[in-house]
């Protein structure tokens, strides 16, 4: 990902996120569920359409709990992957090298509703940033903006 | 999937097994990564070739969290029904209700490292069979027997 | 705890959480740690002041883990029986049936901010409520409103 | 704690196993509830009599989840600083630093069996030793050898 700063040596906001979408629009299993990234309402969001491959049980018509998963697992970290750009700590070759190093320590999923739905939209919120990991929690929502699984997880860097 | 009960009204072990692993690998999604399960030493595994579509990020050729997430909850799922076609607790009709209506009500996984192999075999064991539910621990080995990720999930049925 | 319904066969929503806060502070564990459960704004939050029997690290004064987990897990609790209660689901006697069974399933505690504050404030939400468990979160807060952990929980009953 | 490495430069196992424990059994929530560190069979244990303070409900006689709560997060962490300590990696100076700021990040207890017996006894595996961070797998057993319930949690360090 090529992120190049601008006179104020920060990279702004909509590059980045811009950026981070089309750096994750690339992951070959992401793109293999039919999964994207894009920036709405100022914020990162992922987005699946309902499809025949997604489903986990023929009988119920409804998600497998690993797809919720992958896009949750997937928002959480460029999300998180933002937070870090845009927190203006540390020199700007130290967050990209974080940036590029994060992965997902662990995470929980819990499924609170069946995936039934047209389409399913992902979000992710910080609620820790520290020097080394981060807590993020996110959130699967239907169409009918019901809430369908969240998630919470850790990321080293 | 048909269950036929013998003469003493129970059904073999081999028979549940293999007609767990017929039913789970006409999941659409489970197919669509790739994934198989079958019987290796008298218990169901999981199994999954490494992939270019399985892939999450390309710079690291690891496989994408979701896809140990996916097999995980899978074979969690799995091996629960068959503890309790097996158990021999209630009736068998009733028994075949609870195999029916399992889901994952929530799953924690830990990744342990990278999700680097040939190919990768899930494996699960019950902690806990109760009434309502369980709480099943599963495994992610690649082909060197390395663990790459584990998981302890509770199923409702 | 005796709970006895009024004309219209319900309980009302105020008795029904003071019977409960009182059934709860009378724990043993909850009374040790200096744990009180107590209606505010309409809804149950846990109390508890910071104390030196409360400490984990002499060096850093921040309450231990456990303290946050005892008092997550009490306040989700809590909450998911007055859920269950006030549901208005089934008969009364089934409801009590299941409130009196509850039992936490499994728990994740996000640690979030040391634990430092003169008292620390514990509220929960109902993610899920389903016929044989629910998913609450509970959220941990000091006397400065920070957010010191979160968690979320499996109840069966 | 102090950690005098001896004529090697590094510290035998034993010291190091007993300096964690002194220091462990000092901690004043630890010994509001009873707990003691020990070793034994090589290696450190954490031990708790059953007491009428760490019943939580008393028409069931068991232990308060956040009991077993508190001593899994604890034994889970002595024994990821003993793992630091006597890994060999880096400098001494280095990984006392880690031990003194090791701190949980985020904790799931499993409940399997009621909590009933004499006494409980913890021990914990590591299941991944990082540069910064940690995952432990942690169980606790009663007096009958029975598994009570399970974790498992990352350390930041």
């Amino acid at each position: 990902m090529k992120l190049v700063p601008d006179a104020s040596g920060e990279i702004p906001r909509e590059v980045v996120f811009k950026q981070l979408c089309k750096a994750f629009n690339k992951s070959p299993f992401f793109k293999h569920c039919g999964m994207k990234m894009r920036v709405e309402d100022g914020v990162i969001k992922g987005f699946v359409d309902m499809d025949a491959n997604l489903v986990g049980n023929v009988a119920f018509q409804i998600l497998h709990g690993g797809v919720a998963a992958t896009i949750l697992d997937s928002i959480g970290g460029i999300v998180a992957m933002g937070e870090i750009y845009l927190s203006g700590k540390g020199e700007l070759v130290d967050r990209i090298r974080q940036v590029t190093r994060l992965a997902t320590s662990d995470m929980r999923v819990d499924y609170l509703a069946p995936g039934r739905g047209k389409y399913f939209v992902a979000t992710a919120e910080a609620l820790r940033m520290g020097r080394k990991g981060c807590t993020m929690r996110m959130n699967l929502h239907n169409d009918e903006n019901k809430l369908i699984s969240t998630a919470i997880a850790t990321y080293v860097y």
